[in-house]
């Protein structure tokens, strides 16, 4: 069988790789689609991320959906055959975080597709992937496997409207309209937000926000483009940052009201705050990771039907033309959420 | 009757001023003791604090104590001679966030010695203080003046500690040691901490910390100081920020465990914060500013005799002293908390 | 001018009453529509409700929608002619509870047709109602006074769901498909909540409910209809319960899981609890009172045209056949929410 | 080796039981002190509690504290001879719930000494106990063993009181003043509680409520002994009911202010419960089941020597005495905490 293997910036390459044996408590399953991530273009493009640098080659890939081949002898309730999305978070389930029920916290995590830990956790770009029966999710007959490998973005933004608390009927200001920033549109429209308004600086962009479910985009090239929500202390109860951006950060943070929420969920390095504005309006930013519960529920809520993740979706390669998926994902003008198709 | 006024950084002068007329719902209060803040200090040091410029002549002073000399016709319950402590805090009540609630967010808040309004608030560093009869609260037989000149700070930490949720078996971090984080670490104390370290870059200041009940204090001169609480992915469940100095920031939001709260107290300029520590953390940080129920609580908790502020204080000036009290107040290497008295 | 007064069960009487002045801060407002609660049909068929009777004649009322017709001479920004929907209630301002932000727990408060203070407070079955500049709410173009009207069981139901937390990805059990109980299907359907299962013994109730958004509904006039739900310690996330019923109470509570919540909204008298369930899976039971933001929240939202009332909606009565009116109320068999039209 | 068992009610024999493998990640603990529980007392005085019945005869036991005899091969860190605490609780780690983080809602959670699963899992009343070694909690050297078998009620009551939220500067009433009431005073008082008042009808018990930290205590034997606290909508913020009786619950909810917090601790049967007053006044009754992080948290505080858990410790038995203590701790007018002694 295949694995896409990155072995350092811009070098992608197409490998024969034995395949790994089914435990008893295990499944493998032949994926079908792989969604491209921000973090996988960061390898692509930067060989790494953050303080994270890749140390041996490694499969990427952590949005995985696909098909049962194999259960191993302990597995119950799974036939083969069974169209599945993956969750790629194993927690090892002894450590102080996840006896606490932190489980994302994990000291001893294995995310699929990952350098944080050596050796790295190869991922899912492979045609045959083998992960515990506890991390696949059966799909839905009408749920595509496209909407199904965007389970996991999914998860990351209903953990990120979670940590902001209730969204029903509140003012919601979405920085960042990437497929994150897009799919939290999505979230905070379906949890019943009042107004939402999404911005970025790329109109192809604000083009998927506004399809999602944003009221109003604006783009922010204009640096005074948010002025109007900064009066009376701020318009907005809930801020959803997923830039990563330095400038749409304090520009944002001068839009919340007291006692309003930030969440961070884009990553990026130092960034400046104005200590006066937080703590005189007594916004709180909370950073967001992952997700828990919320794969199953993400899962849940595609197979209620109550969500359509298909927009977003705008290209598919096949796995050898990996090179060229990569670039278009890397192309922000012209994509979305770009996925690899296996076999 | 005398008020003390600043006119510009370290200008200030003592003048005679017209009683103000006892309104059918006020009180009259002869002003004993009045604690010099922070804020005082940087009206007195920089002629204003932040954005905010003195405009007009000032009476400073909202940490005030006295003696009820007169009651409005509509005040019930109050005699004249009762001993209290005065909440500088005046809402309008009628706000957008004063009917929600968040009445310390109040758009048209009053608050004593305050230049954020024009005309400005005049304060509390005066013989004889007219206010709200809602705005005072009775003082125990027990309970010094100069104790109960303390109740705003303290209803300041009350508040702070507040915002990190309870503190039960927690551990806690505060970083700065002055009257402010003195105060935390009392109040962190006194809600079961089960560790509290605090930390500072003035030994005299730790001596109070430690004075008040941290476990463990630490000079955080030596850049390294903080190294062993960072493994694990962070050692203290709750920041409380007093310093407001982006150093102090950083080291301690390195020091601080997945899901941790870290509360900014302190006030300040712009500040650096690593996004990624606070993100793949999912810290909290939340502002937090001044008090609404807890000046009541502050009191109620002073009357009990449960807490002891008067290692705190440690001096005492006539107002006639004013700018000796000032001074004395500005130098960190040997004062805490300085009062004036007044006749 | 006319108003509808109640002196004893089943004892309407239409009379005419002088004009209440129109203070500085006050308006005048032309009743349109005004709906019938059950706390109005309470008073109605048992002339009083719980612990509170009638002790002087009394205008029922307090779902109240209609047009400005004056001004006081303090209220900036009210053009007459203005259609409003108008939140009935008044809290004093001043009381501990008002002090600490909880107004609609305020000890005088003056609520709209209410019997609980003596004298008692004349509410909204009139031609035209007086009251503070504060209370009353713009319409959007769009929106009738027919779902205006319901702005005030609408900012209730918002409240029961707040008290939830977010509803976003839940299982909701809502017990009890009334008014009440189907607008809480709309407002937790609205929230994204995933699967939502309405009861009741009443089939036109539970037709409502699914128009609403319910996902299933239930008749429970079967003992055992919930049963599949209390495997693995039940199965909903959130019970919302409109009833006040002690079978569904006790029924709902076994289909609840560990650490859901438990909305009671529904009143009634003594209910038979069992200790063990409520203890082992450490179920929340939280009462909901009322509302405070979420009346402007309410109309913020039937402005937006994003939830739609008007199936609800099932008879209006002109205020002379006030009598016609109550009996259909009263009628469960036949409608849902009855209003009265003036003039 | 010798293990205590109940076949039936107040039918305790002491019989040789083999040794238990002590498996790879798991310790063998001689046990010295063992504490008798109110479950463990409803098993000999009623042959079970609730629905559980004994169906086989049971080594009951679950506040354990003993010495490491043994460590498996997988065990790093834990020294032969290490005095130690013993947490009961064993979840699954792969169900629903654990995998949630409620892990004491593990729907297969071995707790020793119960007779909720069958086999039953044998308890603590033993010689020596083989338990994982994730279960156990080196003691400090001032340590006692009496109050290190204390820590697993210490830890029910830290999570009772974690439920109720922040403590600081609460009005807190407790109910019920055994073993669980005087200890949940005593985490009150420790997290800086402002007024605790302590119940119960009986005057031995109130004793130890006092010497625990109550400001005040009643005996609630007079029906009208806390109406003076029923007045303005009540006077506590929080309610600890450790009874499970139904007068106290009624009578305490009476007490209870608008928005305030009840924490239901005690089991008990059905209880009928005021609906309008849990209603209008937003109470919360909060269930509160055993504990999580808090036994680890319950060692850390009695390592740290701030609780002093002695006083409540009335009574020890050689465990050959074993009938003879659990009457001494079935008369509640002259024990406490009772406790066995092995070897």
């Amino acid at each position: 069988m295949q694995g896409v293997f990155i072995k350092a910036a811009r070098d992608l390459v197409i490998e024969d790789i034995p395949a790994v044996a089914v435990g008893a408590r295990d499944v493998a399953i032949a994926v079908t689609r792989a969604g491209i991530c921000g973090s996988d273009l960061h390898y692509f493009l930067h060989g790494g991320f953050g303080a994270i640098r890749l140390r041996e080659p490694l499969i990427l890939g952590h949005e995985i959906a696909g098909v049962v081949t194999e259960a191993g002898r302990e597995v119950s309730g799974v036939a083969v055959g069974t169209r599945v999305a993956v969750n790629p978070t194993t927690p090892c389930g002894h450590c102080k975080y996840c006896r606490e029920g932190l489980r994302r916290h994990c000291l001893e995590v294995r995310f699929l597709g990952s350098a944080m830990r050596f050796p790295h956790v190869q991922g899912g770009f492979r045609e045959v992937l083998t992960t515990r029966a506890e991390n696949i999710f059966p799909l839905a007959p009408d749920l595509t496997f496209e909407e199904a490998a965007m389970a996991e973005p999914l998860a990351v933004c209903l953990h990120a409207c979670a940590r902001a608390g209730s969204l029903l009927g509140k003012r919601v200001l979405v920085t960042g309209s990437g497929p994150i920033g897009a799919l939290c549109v999505l979230v905070a429209r379906h949890a019943g937000a009042l107004e939402i308004v999404a911005t970025d600086v790329n109109p192809f962009a604000l083009g998927f926000a506004a399809r999602m479910g944003a009221h109003e985009t604006i783009d922010t090239s204009d640096a005074g483009a948010l002025d109007r929500f900064t009066s009376e202390k701020g318009h907005f109860d809930v801020l959803i940052e997923a830039s990563g951006n330095e400038k749409a950060i304090r520009q944002g943070l001068e839009c919340v009201r007291p006692c309003g929420v930030f969440v961070q969920v884009g990553l990026g390095g130092d960034i400046s705050v104005p200590l006066s504005t937080l703590v005189s309006r007594e916004i709180e930013i909370r950073g967001t990771f992952r997700f828990d519960a919320e794969f199953k529920m993400a899962v849940d809520i595609l197979n209620s039907g109550a969500l359509d993740l298909k927009p977003l979706h705008t290209h598919t390669f096949p796995h050898r033309s990996v090179m060229e998926a990569f670039e278009k994902a890397a192309d922000k003008s012209s994509s979305m959420k770009v996925q690899l198709s296996f076999a």
